[in-house]
């Protein structure tokens, strides 16, 4: 009957779109790393992300064995960043992205070293960029013809040397399985190769003596599942390469070899796939790590070019299925939906204060109980949070067993990536307690903000 | 010419959409009340919440006279509260609606009169529900069954009578200027009039002697701009009043007279529309007051009830037009987009972490440059923040002078309502300032949020 399928499915666990060590124990009680989630619930309150540890680290030394070692990879700090973060990222051996003025002083908090940080941003203000320069970070990744300017500016004025990468537009679009090839991008961020910006910027920066340009970097989308798209974008970018070599290396010191061997790196972004759903498949790293790098291998080969140092930027792909939301069940209602039918609401004590993806991107996620099994004949449920607003959703539509009830303990995994880092203060919700888990202990990463904390800031003023 | 029309139209201000207290210097400079917007970029930085708090009073003012004094208009906190807003409604002699714990907590703070406060919320939890009653809050909104029970049982341990409006679902949804009538509304909020689920509420609410039904509530939708939908609303609730009284009336303590008495208020809810852009046209909230209020009397006397005390609660018809957001611009690239033709992209240096709006649901706003007069031909432009998406975008399409440049001050009104209280902590920014501007003065009202404030929290854990 179907009713047991679902029942069955429902206490099932898709193990894939949960953290590593998530176990679903024979009391029907979900753990990550060996540790209750109703414990946490109860030690620490709800909503809470609880992060596996060993999960995160384990997807850090996976993608640095799949693109041929730590130093290829740079963690995209913009997905999950805290100082006990950046510290993990910087035992585990990867660089680090980072994309705003306090990311990066978050990142200098864990002592990161600036040398292993890549700096992003479309509207890098002054500020920002005489941090990276008297911090000497690794590489600044330039924008705009502006940027290049202001830069070498501040770098010359700090008897500073800066090494930049430029984010070059290839006009390759990533629509999760589909590549579009145009010839312009039309997005705030990167220089088009369209059009000869892209080229006009590398003679700008290669003008510059507080500047060196050590590579090019693009990005190609979101939630990618392939090498198909970072392929078609290395070829544009490898040709690129080529057209620099041929027109500036004549004038280059030490000519176009010389020019050739300290353009190396080609930095192909991130946008590496997770699954959120129990239907979706996780990314095979290994196997897209291999097939991009024969691509660029091949690219390479076909301009005459040597191999470039591949660099590559996960951030959800590391940080998102580490990650799982912790919330309380209450008010559950069942509203008719017309037709005599009826839809029930599952109200959880946070919403789209702690994770906006299913309100700003109609996002889906998975949903457990982890205080038990449920029984009861499959019910339609939408689950919803407690914000003042219709559209406060985080899962549209699902079947639930009739015996879910207010009071348990729930989770939704995979939200590491853009859940906190994003969490809002609507309705002053303070953001959400972090915790770690590792080995059978939970350990408070960041504390709950709380009423207090919120209204300090509006304390003496 | 075409281009001397956009130019001038760029330099004009759009009084309408700005705070009230908001002029165009001769020199160019925009000033709210009377503070130049630069000197504010200069001493508080960017970006920064600017609030007329004459403006603000004033709004909360003409709703009270509007709608025939201050007793019948509560303030939607969700739209923006802070303490001192907190205690500008409560001089007003407006009532305050809340709905989350932290929210009337933050009331608590500044010493709003309980009494005048009415909580509002699909998931009230416990812990909610116990600070409502031993605050003695003026009235719980009863959002489902459950609830019904779970406060019955607090208020009753407490030895307190809560004094409740029921929530009701009328199936009248507002879809901008167009109402649609059905028999149900598939949302989280409410109890539905469909199926006879809000009558099965009131009959359990009358069953508990801790609990006093003093009306009902319903709130039809956001941006609405007449009174249509309200008064569609009103008719159907003042029917199902009718209903109750014919129903419940007879076993009522002092017959159907004294419950027509008891169920006194009306409460209508939200949802009264703003002016974001130019082209649109502010609320006339004299004139939607007069029509509504004729439509509740008509129906009242349609079914011969007694007048009810009507209700509202404006937030965003108080908060959002009465601020204005400060930014300094970055970044300006033009990018190509095909065809020879380019985009301009202008960076601010804030964006998606300080207004959701545009990404969220697409919203519009007006742009203007503070910092004085732009001169030059109109140029395609995109207004964009500075966080690390492609989707961080403030205004899509505008036209702007050539000679608007990075260092500009510049403007975004209407962003009271749903700016600061959305904000997130997206690639570490900390929340924006508030300053409150009056008679010339500017005054901090909410500190920046710094990288060290983020760090704090995970201190010591």
């Amino acid at each position: 009957m179907d009713s047991t399928v679902d029942y069955e499915s429902f206490n099932d666990l898709p193990a894939h779109v949960w953290p590593k060590h998530t176990c679903r124990q024979e009391d029907g009680v979900i753990t990550i790393a060996d540790v209750p989630l109703p414990e946490i619930a109860e030690k620490f309150g709800t909503p809470t992300y609880v992060v596996d540890e060993a999960d995160f680290r384990f997807r850090c030394r996976s993608m640095a064995q799949a693109f041929g070692g730590a130093d290829h990879v740079h963690y995209a700090a913009k997905a999950f960043l805290t100082r006990t973060i950046a510290g993990w990222v910087e035992e585990e051996g990867l660089s680090l992205d980072v994309a705003s003025v306090n990311e990066l002083l978050i990142a200098a908090a864990a002592d990161f070293p600036a040398a292993r940080i890549t700096v992003h941003g479309n509207n890098k203000t002054p500020v920002f960029l005489r941090e990276c320069v008297s911090r000497k970070v690794g590489h600044v990744v330039l924008d705009s013809p502006q940027e290049i300017e202001d830069l070498a500016a501040i770098a010359a004025e700090a008897g500073h040397v800066q090494p930049v990468l430029i984010r070059v537009t290839p006009g390759i679009e990533a629509h999760t399985h589909e590549f579009i090839a145009t010839s312009h991008e039309d997005q705030k961020f990167g220089i088009s190769l369209a059009a000869g910006d892209a080229l006009d910027a590398v003679k700008a920066v290669l003008a510059h003596d507080s500047l060196r340009l050590e590579g090019l970097h693009c990005h190609v989308g979101s939630q990618v599942f392939d090498a198909e798209g970072f392929g078609l974008a290395a070829e544009r970018i490898l040709g690129f390469l080529g057209e620099i070599l041929d027109t500036c290396g004549p004038n280059f010191p030490g000519g176009r070899e010389a020019l050739a061997t300290q353009l190396s790196i080609l930095d192909l972004g991130g946008g590496y796939g997770i699954a959120y759903t129990a239907q979706q498949q996780p990314l095979d790293v290994a196997a897209v790590a291999d097939d991009l790098l024969g691509r660029v291998a091949q690219a390479a080969s076909d301009y005459g070019i040597a191999m470039p140092h591949v660099m590559v930027e996960p951030g959800r792909a590391i940080a998102g299925p580490s990650t799982a939301t912790v919330y309380t069940v209450g008010t559950i209602k069942d509203v008719p939906v017309g037709d005599g039918q009826r839809r029930r609401y599952i109200s959880v004590d946070g919403g789209m204060s702690d994770n906006i993806r299913p309100a700003l991107y109609g996002a889906e996620y998975d949903f457990r109980v982890a205080s038990g099994f449920v029984e009861g004949e499959p019910v339609e449920a939408r689950i919803v949070g407690s914000h003042c607003e219709s559209g406060d959703i985080l899962i549209h539509d699902i079947e639930v067993p009739e015996g879910l009830k207010s009071g348990d303990i729930v989770g939704i995994p995979a939200t590491g990536a853009y859940g906190f880092t994003m969490s809002s203060r609507y309705n002053a919700f303070g953001r959400p307690a972090v915790v770690v888990v590792n080995n059978g202990h939970a350990e408070l990463m960041v504390r709950r903000e709380t009423v207090e904390d919120i209204l300090a800031l509006e304390e003496g003023n």
